[in-house]
């Protein structure tokens, strides 16, 4: 089994989910790289904050650089050169959200490309086909999210679209010739369904329901972080985390803010992804911590349960930090906080748009999440009732 | 003596110089941080392209931070927390080339911000106290670049009140009070006077003469690749560079192509700065090898002569790339090229412009200017005639 729970505390859990690329501790966070980089990223920098792995976007990959190119150059893992696990959002979102819609039916979507307008087709098999190409080592099945707000009986067809299309997705990965890329070792990749219902309780058990009787290897939780309140998205996963199963991996698409995702482990949740550190940081809001978080001697946190989440969040370009020779966060060991960057050089380089601002603010706040997430696993495998 | 030749061969020679923050091995070439960055690039890329020196701008400077930050954290070196020399441009050239020129007199200038419009006063005096506030190792006189063409009348009155400007900037130097600046830990820092004279070689020759008579640590060429053609270009440096004191270091402004580089070491300049590397990554031009050079046991250029420039410029948005999975030059040692990245990556970060494309091309495209510096002076130091 891919998927092993070694401890659970006040709701949440901590597990490793093997993949293609390498076992994940949960719960973890994916800094996003839609089109193939985290703005501002290199390598090298993923090697010192220590992601486990990055997200990836279909709809934009098949856009550019297209299936041609990633299949001859290796899937994302050769273009990138990332050897790590990699998560590919399905481009449901994408083609629902970023795209011109020309025409949805049960069987596909026409729509134009934001780039340059041309009309694309989209299939559930064409997603899982271009999945394959990305080589991405968890895919999601092709979903119909309804918008925001939606009516109830929109929110029925998507979950009526959504179920029907995973099931597509399913019987394709299961055809003889079984699809699994090259580009992934010639094995299949975990493949996740995506549990829509909008705003409706009952609509988010239902498909989360349906989607369980398919069956997959973990299931995500989508549609949310889309203009609800916090509330309204906290009871939708509470909503749909009792009908999937235990002994899978639960994602919660798109959320958020660091006290969302505590929220959200406590309710279950092991895997995150959200544009937040990143966009944020490129208009120089980062995350600092006002006070230290309690470490013991070998650097693990020690904290009373997971209320640890302790936080505030600056805004670099205010001139209150022209002058100020103080790294961005005394506590925190990314590369820009121990590299010897003050507030002030942060500030004047924003003030003047160099885009050395946005990358130094970036690996702050890409390493502030993951470090969370590590100190979130860490109080739940010290305080397991496992 | 802060400037010591020890080794000439073909004309060209490798020296020591100086300074506050530490000796420089000529010749060598100056990233540009015009506003106190390098266009992406973070101190532990500097870390790698190992360049010896910065060169940053006091008008840009003097705009944004302003003098008070920069008094206030240690100058430009507390500020970027860069701890090798840092050389400064006066501003001459650029409050004649960018900003909105209001009156200029023999005593000041008086200009348009080109940020907000505002008005401004520039003296040589105030140049050489921003200079003092930066705590520039190497500080230029503030000069007056009379444009490109520019007649012979437009061209005499440049060099007229370049050699003016000049002794003020030594005067106000040499005042009781020194201006030494706390933030170059109270020493006075080098100064350079600026050779003008535009395309007269008379009057080249007149401006160094003027100059050389006031007395300066060294002596930069100014004006030039401006529009010229190459061959002016030599013929202004053939022109100025006997008239320079053999014991000084000479520094050639804003120059240039790799091929102009080595023939002005040839015609015995020192010291480089152009934005061509840094500019013509941020478009995907990129410097390659299209073969390795001689290179001994220990990695040391070997070359029969100063002829061992050899190299492409490629443009790496052409869809050519799209798939060439090499690394971007095979034969250089650059983060870049010997990380794992392809030109394949390359090319797509460009052709959905991601910043990280601008990163990978500058830190490549810098490394390779500094790493040509450092062979042409291999081959100075093992051919010498001395």
């Amino acid at each position: 089994m891919s998927f092993k729970v070694s401890a659970t505390y006040q709701g949440a859990r901590a597990a490793s989910l093997a993949t293609n690329h390498g076992i994940l501790q949960t719960p973890f966070f994916m800094p996003i790289a839609t089109r193939g980089a985290v703005k501002h990223l290199a390598n090298s920098d993923f090697a010192t904050i220590q992601n486990q792995i990055l997200l990836a976007n279909t709809y934009h990959l098949y856009l550019r650089p297209g299936l041609e190119v990633l299949k001859k150059c290796g899937g994302l893992h050769g273009l990138m050169n990332w050897q790590k696990p990699i998560l590919t959002d399905s481009g449901g979102f994408q083609v629902f959200s970023l795209a011109a819609l020309r025409k949805i039916t049960p069987d596909y979507v026409i729509f134009n490309s934001h780039i340059d307008g041309r009309e694309l087709k989209f299939t559930p098999e064409l997603s899982m086909e271009i999945q394959a190409a990305i080589g991405s080592d968890i895919q999601m099945c092709f979903d119909y999210f309804s918008g925001y707000p939606a009516t109830r009986k929109e929110t029925e067809y998507s979950v009526k679209l959504t179920t029907a299309w995973a099931k597509r997705c399913k019987y394709y990965l299961s055809l003889s010739s079984g699809h699994p890329s090259p580009n992934r070792g010639g094995k299949e990749g975990e493949v996740f369904g995506i549990v829509q219902g909008g705003t409706f309780p009952d609509l988010r058990k239902q498909s989360a329901q349906e989607l369980v009787n398919i069956g997959f290897n973990g299931y995500a939780i989508g549609g949310l972080a889309v203009g609800e309140t916090p509330q309204e998205m906290y009871t939708m996963i509470e909503a749909a985390v009792p009908e999937l199963p235990a002994d899978k991996p639960r994602y919660l698409m798109g959320v958020g803010q660091p006290e969302q995702i505590l929220e959200a482990v406590k309710l279950g949740v092991d895997m995150f992804d959200c544009v937040l550190p990143t966009r944020n940081a490129r208009h120089g809001q980062v995350y600092i911590h006002p006070s230290p978080l309690r470490r013991g001697e070998g650097g693990e946190v020690v904290a009373p349960d997971l209320s640890m989440v302790n936080y505030q969040k600056i805004n670099l370009t205010g001139s209150v930090y022209a002058t100020d020779l103080q790294p961005l966060d005394s506590y925190c060991q990314c590369s820009t906080c121990t590299s010897g960057y003050s507030r002030a050089y942060l500030r004047h380089l924003f003030s003047v748009n160099e885009a050395l601002a946005q990358r130094l603010a970036t690996v702050h706040n890409v390493y502030f999440y993951v470090q969370l997430m590590r100190d979130i696993r860490a109080i739940i495998m010290k305080s397991s009732h496992l």
